[in-house]
């Protein structure tokens, strides 16, 4: 029942942040060294992000010390980082107890606790938050104080600038902190890392301080992981009654030697040896969808081609080291910065080279009129590769609606490869095509490395196997996961549709002339997605029956991939019970 | 043939900028005259950008002056602004010949004019599409001068910031110009208001210049209306070999007294008398989908509800300067900022008021993520207001994805009104719950003031008006405009949805069951909407056919809105026609 495997922490007698108040400086510099070593217990045992909440233990502490939360509003930007925060309000059992550690979500979330306000997954957006909070108070008449803590990092989003446009003017109390820690997820991009680096070295006195200009109060704090000196830097902006930023320098990692050594490794951790830093998992070998790309991409380069790989600092997620370090002119990272990066990609086209783009669906979000009004309207071929699928994990990043805001759009091409072999064709024509936009769905499952390949994909011809009475159209990772099982056991055709939004009506006709029963099968939401277009166009014929399988209209949070696999009879033997029901109909 | 009203204009001798690098600054000036006569003219005759372009004369001239165009490129932003540039690259017909008035469209445009490098009509991408085309040039090994001139308005664009941040460390040429006439669409807001305006002020020498901080060259000039002025301050800038901030002043309106007076008014006219500055056109009498709106809000302020109006800049469209000057505490404008408008909204209404956020479905584009991620996936029941149809105009301004982003988020009530009755009961419905986000598409088209109307609009049932064979799902303002007249003729059956994207089930089965043919129809892409969602739903019925209306995927670029309907089959003759030939299937 009781696993705590630290009894004697004095973290254990924090219930709430009332409890902190007790605390002398020597007590609460305890608890930091606590909460730090609960964060890599954990993090060593399941994974999750480490350095940005090691560097922000003291700020956290001192934050709840000064502060009388929940009436005292913070919101913490992006909420990764606050382990610490959730610890200190109610939550420190799920670090303590290792049959616990999942109890506890792992960014800030209003039905866990009245101490978050908002689930908070994607950065920057935590000052325009706070400005309506603001105003909202300032209409009730209330007078609690309204904080944004933003990192450096988050800051190079653009509605993080929209948010302090708007701060700047508001009449009554508002504090945002700029958690310096110089870092975003890999290394911090663009002038604002110059701008940060001239106040931290002057002592927050450098001439030119765009928050000033704005309007801002500006206070610095260079030792924002020394627990007295936040608290006198917080008590100082308590209560004040006009908008205030207040800067804080901290140490990203603190604690953990191999965090400090290596920064770009230690955002995020998979499960690892405390004693060596070494991972508990290898990296299966053979190729990857990753690798697959990122040799296209190579070879392209050295053959002449001139092309750019774009992300907006997330190169982890698809291996673009190898391009930064080995191709650094071909490399450009935006920072977390989506809108630019689709813009970049449509100015970069334009003047005659080639972007590729990584994009991660749930962050793609952010660039949706992009998507639309700087490159489709505009007809240039910009090629995109785009990891989605149905997935476990926050609600706030569900990467569930790539096919809401590419495939409805004109002009795009959006492709689903089945295969590896398949990816590698696709991007290969994509890039040296000239006429569409064109984005590739990133295989999100394990997926043959062989199988067959078009010449052109701009109006691709489904790719079928024929059985009898019902043909499933199973689009990308579906395909061999659920597609190919399922139409095996009912003898069923199945069909490999290639593209997402592309039909191809004339087979479309055929199968619908020969069999009774359509099934559609897609790895993300069902509305505004493929199959929807499926039963559109087969809607005036009244000799087939069409069933769209996805995502259903729902966020989910913390539910395994898996489980919705299931909720959603996206596996080969729901698809076969609920086909053999079609055929009584 | 030649009805060229001014046949003495030096202008006629300009058929490319290469012809005024001949002229002597007299001459120059001669031509800002005459151009500035031509706007207000057609403005006059047709309506138009007018504020903007009179304010961009000299700059414009002095850029294609010194520069080399079209193998040196200058991104406009916003390209409203662009008459005079027009002007000087081959299109002065346009203006010159009333009866070639509209063979010039009003945005730059690629495919009218190599001097046009991308279709803008969404603000504040410039500095962005200038980072990727600068690198693309340095790839290339290109040498030509690389320009973005965006103005202080489309400056509180986030994507501007993301721009400035990126454009900062460019290593070669890159030129940024600041065109600061002032106002943005209505007065502008925020911080970077006052961060101009001490600039301005202190001839840009003021201490703190965030431009300089993030390591841009900066430079100021204050007489942006004087040619020679100009001249020298490009003259300065051009093939430098670094980032570089040009900041110039102008006159938003200058030459025409009445726009100095009122430059709120004048931004963008409809036609008016040049004698006295007085509409050619009167507005209808009566209610209206605005009026309607406003006053449900200002009835619940003054019943004591704390309701927040929020507009990004667009204050005019929705007619809020009402709301602004007598209710100044419940209105919020954030500037161009969509994505500040919404995450704003989440803020406010987690904090205890109620917001509505008034959007134009164009601009929201820019919102998508914010929509998902900071107002559904939290359950925030924000309000809002969306402009969008089907209409002409630009192919950046098109209104018809609304659903695309509204109707396939999870959580998302998108009510769609057929008479001003409804609109009234949704809205005031809307501001009285707490359970949703809802939406509420703006009427586009003439509808009746008064009908039925329902309490509860959560899950809403269909209104019917049975007839036989065919049922026509007619949604928001293609009720009264499409379906009832054409069910009328077809002795149809005509239901009115209410709601874009909540299906009532049960009656569509019941209408499945006893019709042969249903039809939908609505006023925005069939893809991602309505009707494919009602498609999918029957897509397992063999005993009902379905035929969905709605716009193609297709970007259309200055046609006429009757001719897209028309296009789209979406007037009563076409399903008329449509009905008969689908129930001879």
């Amino acid at each position: 029942m009781n696993m705590n495997m630290h009894p004697e922490f004095l973290l254990n007698q924090i219930q709430s942040p009332k409890d902190l108040k007790k605390l002398s400086i020597d007590e609460l510099t305890q608890l930091a060294s606590e909460i730090r070593t609960l964060i890599l217990e954990k993090d060593a045992k399941i994974g999750g992000h480490l350095s940005p909440d090691l560097g922000i233990v003291e700020l956290t502490i001192a934050y709840h010390y000064v502060f009388d939360a929940p009436e005292d509003k913070i919101i913490w930007d992006i909420s990764h980082q606050t382990y610490p925060h959730k610890m200190l309000t109610g939550r420190a059992f799920a670090w303590l107890d290792p049959d616990k550690y999942e109890d506890v979500t792992p960014y800030t979330n209003p039905e866990e606790s009245p101490y978050d306000y908002f689930a908070l997954g994607h950065t920057s957006a935590s000052i325009a938050l706070a400005t309506g909070m603001a105003k909202a108070r300032d209409l009730r008449g209330g007078n609690e104080n309204i904080m944004a803590l933003i990192g450096d990092g988050s800051m190079t989003g653009g509605v993080a600038f929209e948010g302090l446009n708007n701060a700047a003017i508001e009449k009554h109390n508002l504090v945002v902190v700029l958690n310096d820690n110089q870092w975003s997820i890999d290394e911090n991009v663009g002038g604002m890392v110059k701008l940060l680096a001239d106040l931290r070295a002057s002592n927050g006195q450098a001439q030119n301080n765009p928050f000033k200009a704005m309007g801002f109060d500006y206070r610095y704090e260079a030792k924002g992981n020394d627990i007295a000196s936040m608290i006198k830097a917080f008590e100082a902006v308590k209560d004040v009654d006009h908008p205030i930023l207040l800067h804080v320098n901290t140490l990203k990692g603190k604690g953990y030697e191999p965090a400090l050594q290596s920064p770009g490794t230690h955002h995020w951790v998979a499960p690892f040896n405390l004693e060596d830093d070494s991972p508990k998992f290898e990296a299966p070998a053979g190729p990857t969808a990753n690798s697959v790309a990122l040799d296209v991409i190579k070879d392209a380069i050295d053959q002449g081609q001139k092309v750019l790989a774009i992300n907006a600092a997330i190169p982890g997620a698809f291996g673009l080291s190898d391009i930064k370090q080995n191709y650094p002119d071909n490399y450009v990272d935006v920072g977390i910065a989506e809108q630019e990066s689709i813009s970049f990609a449509a100015g970069a086209v334009k003047n005659g080279v080639t972007p590729v783009v990584f994009q991660n669906s749930t962050f793609l979000q952010r660039a949706f009129d992009q998507l639309s009004h700087d490159v489709a309207a505009n007809e240039l071929p910009i090629v995109m590769f785009v990891s989605a699928s149905i997935n476990g994990g926050s609600k706030t990043h569900l990467g569930n609606f790539d096919q809401v805001m590419i495939s409805n759009l004109p002009n795009w091409i959006y492709l689903a490869p089945t295969t590896l072999a398949e990816e590698k064709a696709m991007l290969t024509w994509a890039l040296n095509q000239k006429d569409n936009p064109v984005a590739i769905k990133k295989p999100a499952r394990q997926i043959p490395v062989d199988g067959p390949v078009l010449d052109d994909y701009a109006k691709p011809a489904y790719q079928v196997k024929l059985g009898k009475d019902i043909a499933i159209l199973a689009l990308g990772s579906m395909y061999h996961q659920v597609g190919v099982p399922a139409a095996k056991e009912l003898g069923a055709t199945v069909v490999n549709p290639v593209s997402a939004n592309i039909l191809d009506t004339k087979t479309l006709d055929e199968l619908a002339a020969s069999h009774r029963i359509i099934i559609t099968l897609e790895d993300n939401a069902v509305d505004g997605g493929f199959g929807q277009k499926v039963a559109s166009y087969l809607g005036d014929r009244d000799d087939i029956l069409v069933k769209n399988y996805g995502a259903l209209r729902e966020y989910t949070d913390q539910v395994s991939g898996k489980e919705l696999l299931d909720r959603y009879h996206l596996t080969p033997k729901n698809i076969v019970n609920d086909a053999k029901v079609l055929l009584e109909k």
